[in-house]
C-alpha cells in the first residue's frame, strides 16, 4: 500500500474498515472564545465556560462550534460512502476507481438481518439463517473484474460490475457543528446499522477532544 | 411505476436513462435585474443587457446567476450518481434501495472502451472487442438479489451485492452559476463518457432558457 | 428610480422598507414529489400528501423542502441587512454605495425602546420618552455626505460616514428549508424587533404559497 | 479589554485594525495526501509533491485544498466587514452591538481618494485636499450615542446612528481553497483599498504556512 501519515486516533469498524482522526483544529476553548467575541467578555473560569457552551447548544447558537474542525480518513463500503456524501458540508477526497484497479476488498457482513415489516426502510436485529452464496458472488465479481482489466477495458468502465459492498477510502473534513448534525442522523435508530457503526466510532473519539461540547450535545440529542 | 409530474423538457441519455427539466425559476432578465440592483440602474434595452451579462461572466461576478434555479429529475447509473453528488451545491432527493426492491435495471454499455495509457484515469475512444460475460453477471446479480429479498433479508443489506451500473433516480435542484460549474467539469475531455452524456443533454436544454447567459459562458469555457 | 419588475406579493415594512416576492419555483406538491422519489411511491390524495409533509417536517427530513425556491427583493436598514447576510444559504445581490450616491434614505424609528436589563442583547417593549436630536444627526450626516461627494471624494470612501440606519436594497434567493430556518431565528423573541417585522411579513406571504409545509412548520416551531 | 488567546501571526492593518492567525490545521503535505488518496499513491519526494500541487491548482482540482483550514481574528471597519461577510464559505462570530456599548472606535483614513470617473465603483490613487469636518462628525456621533445609552435606549437601537467606519471584531474560519478565492477577489485592482489591505496582510501570513500551494496559486492568479 501507500503513504500513511500518522493519525491521532484509530478505530476499526466493520470487518475491514476504520475511522482515523488525522488532524484537528481547536477544542472547547475555541468554542468559548468564539462565543465570547459577541460581547468581548473575559473567561470567568471553567464552570462558567462549560455553562456557556451548554447554553449555546440548547439555544441553537451553532456558529461558535464551526471554528473547531476535524480531518478524518475513512475506509468503508460504497453504500455507506453514498449515504455519507449526501452530507454536503464536508470536504471530500476519495479513492478513484477510474485511476486504480488495486486493493479490491469487499465487506462481508457477519449476519443477515431480516427486513423490518413496520419500518419499510429498516431491518430487525434478528439474524436470518439462510444459505446465500454471497462468497461465490464476490469471487465471481472479482474474477470478472480482473479479466476485464486484463483485456484492456478502461478501469472507469470495468468498475461498474463491482458490487456496492466494495471498500473505498476517503478523506473528510468537517466542523464540529456539522459533525454533530451528521452524528445525530447517523447514530440513530433510523440509520442503517453499518453507517451507525462509523458514527459510534467517531463519537468515541471526539468525546475526549471536546468533552464539554460533546456532553452538551448528548444532553440535547 | 408512479407519480410523474409533467416536465418542461426531456432528453434520453444512455440506454435507459434521462434528464428531465421539471421546473425553472427566472431567465436572462433575472440575471440582469440582480446585476443592476448594485447601482439601481434601468434596463437600456436588449443589446446593453446582453453585454452586461457577458461582462459579469467574464469578470467572475457570479452572484447574479445564482437567482436562476433549475429543478431536474435524473435517471442514471450509480457510478454516475456518485460523481454527480460530489457537487455539494445541489439539493438532492434520491430513490432509496433501503425502501424498495422494485424496478431493478442495469446500464448496458454499447461498447467497451480501452484504457488510456497516458491519462491514467481516462479511456480511449477505441472499442475493445472482447467476449466478456457481462449479461451473465447481470443476470446472476439480479437472481441472487431476488433470492435474498425472498428469504426476508433486509433490503438495505441485500442491495450491497448489486453492481454499480444499477440505475437510480433522483431530483436535483441547482442555481445557474453552480450548474455552469458542473457542466464545465462534466462536459469536458477529463470527464467519464457516461456522465458527459448527461451534461451534454442538460446544455442542450438550458441553451434555450437562458440563451444570453449560456452564450456568455460558452465563450469563456 | 429604476427598472422594477412585477412582483408576486408586496408588504410594507418599517417606515420606508418592504419585502417583495419576485418569483417562486414549486409548491407543496414539489415537496411531496421529492419525498416520494425515495420509494417511487404514487400520490394517494391530498390527505396522505399533507400527512407526509407533516411527517418529514417532524422527523428532520429537510431535503425535500430544498426544491422549493423563493426570490425576494428587500428594502431594509443596513443593521438589518447585516443580520440577514449572516445567513449563508441565501444568494444575494445588493445595492452598492461604491457605485451610487443617490436615493439616500434613513430609517426613523417610531419610538425608542428601553434596554432590557435581564436579556443583555434585548430591548423592552417600553418606549422611552427622551429628547434625542436624531433628526438633526440624520440631517448632518446627509449634508456632510453630500459635501464629500461634491468635493470629488470617492463614493466608496464617503459612504463610511453614513449611519447604519441607511436603507439598502437587495435580492435574496433561498430554498424553503433554509427560509424556515431564517424565520425560526428571526421571528422569535430573541430577534431584534426591526428584523422580526421583515420575518413576519415573509411568513404572511408564504403561508398561502406552501400552506401544508407552512402549517407543518408552525406546529413544530 | 478581554480574553486574548495567543495568536500564531499578527499584522496591523489600517489605523487600528489587524488580522491575527489564531489557529491552522494542515499544510502543503495535507494537500498532497488528499490528492494522492485518489490513486493510493506514495509520496515520491518534495519535487514531485510540489509539481502535483501545481498541477491540481492549474486544472481546477480544488477539493484537496479544502482540508487545510485557518482560523482568523479580524478587526476592521463595518463597511469592510460587510464586504467580507458576503463570502458565505467562511464561519463567522462577530462582536455584537446589541450586547455591548464599549470600545467604540472609528477608522480615520489617512487621506481622501478621488472618485474614479471611468470605473464608477472605484477610486483614484489621488489624494483630495479638502477640508471635511470628519473629526467633528465622529465626535458628534460618539456623543449622541453615549447620550442615548445613558438615557436607557436599547443598545440594539442606539447603534443605528453610528457610522459605518465603526470598528468591529470577528472570528472567521475558512479552508485554503475558499481563502484563495477570497484573496483573488479582494487583493485585486477592483477591490476597495481598505479591504485590499487586509487581503495583503493575510497573503503575507499564509505564504510561509503553505508555500507550495501559495506559489502555485500566485502563478495562476
Amino acid at each position: 500500500m501507500a503513504m500513511r501519515e500518522k493519525c491521532l486516533a484509530y478505530r476499526a469498524v466493520l470487518d475491514k474498515g476504520y475511522v482515523e482522526l488525522i488532524d484537528v483544529m481547536g477544542n472547547d476553548n475555541t468554542v468559548v472564545a468564539a462565543a465570547r467575541v459577541s460581547y468581548l467578555g473575559e473567561s470567568k473560569g471553567p464552570d462558567k465556560d462549560k455553562k456557556l457552551i451548554s447554553y449555546m447548544m440548547k439555544h441553537g447558537h451553532t456558529s461558535p462550534f464551526e471554528h473547531v474542525v476535524f480531518q478524518w480518513r475513512i475506509k468503508c463500503p460504497l453504500f455507506v460512502r453514498s449515504q455519507w456524501h449526501r452530507h454536503r458540508t464536508w470536504a471530500y477526497n476519495e479513492l478513484s476507481r477510474r485511476y486504480t484497479s488495486e486493493n479490491i476488498e469487499f465487506y462481508y457482513p457477519v449476519e443477515w438481518r431480516s427486513q423490518d415489516t413496520k419500518n419499510k426502510q429498516g431491518s430487525l436485529d434478528v439474524p436470518i439463517e439462510v444459505s446465500v452464496d454471497f462468497d461465490g458472488h464476490m469471487l465471481n465479481s472479482l474474477t470478472l473484474y480482473g479479466y476485464m482489466i486484463e483485456c484492456g477495458i478502461a478501469k472507469e468502465q470495468a468498475r461498474m460490475i463491482l458490487p456496492q459492498n466494495l471498500y473505498t477510502i476517503f478523506y473528510g473534513t468537517v466542523d464540529l457543528h456539522n459533525l454533530f448534525h451528521f452524528l445525530k442522523l447517523r447514530n440513530s435508530e433510523h440509520a442503517q446499522w453499518e453507517i451507525k457503526e462509523y458514527a459510534i466510532a467517531m463519537e468515541d473519539i471526539i468525546k475526549d477532544i471536546v468533552p464539554w461540547s460533546y456532553e452538551a450535545w448528548r444532553e440535547l440529542k
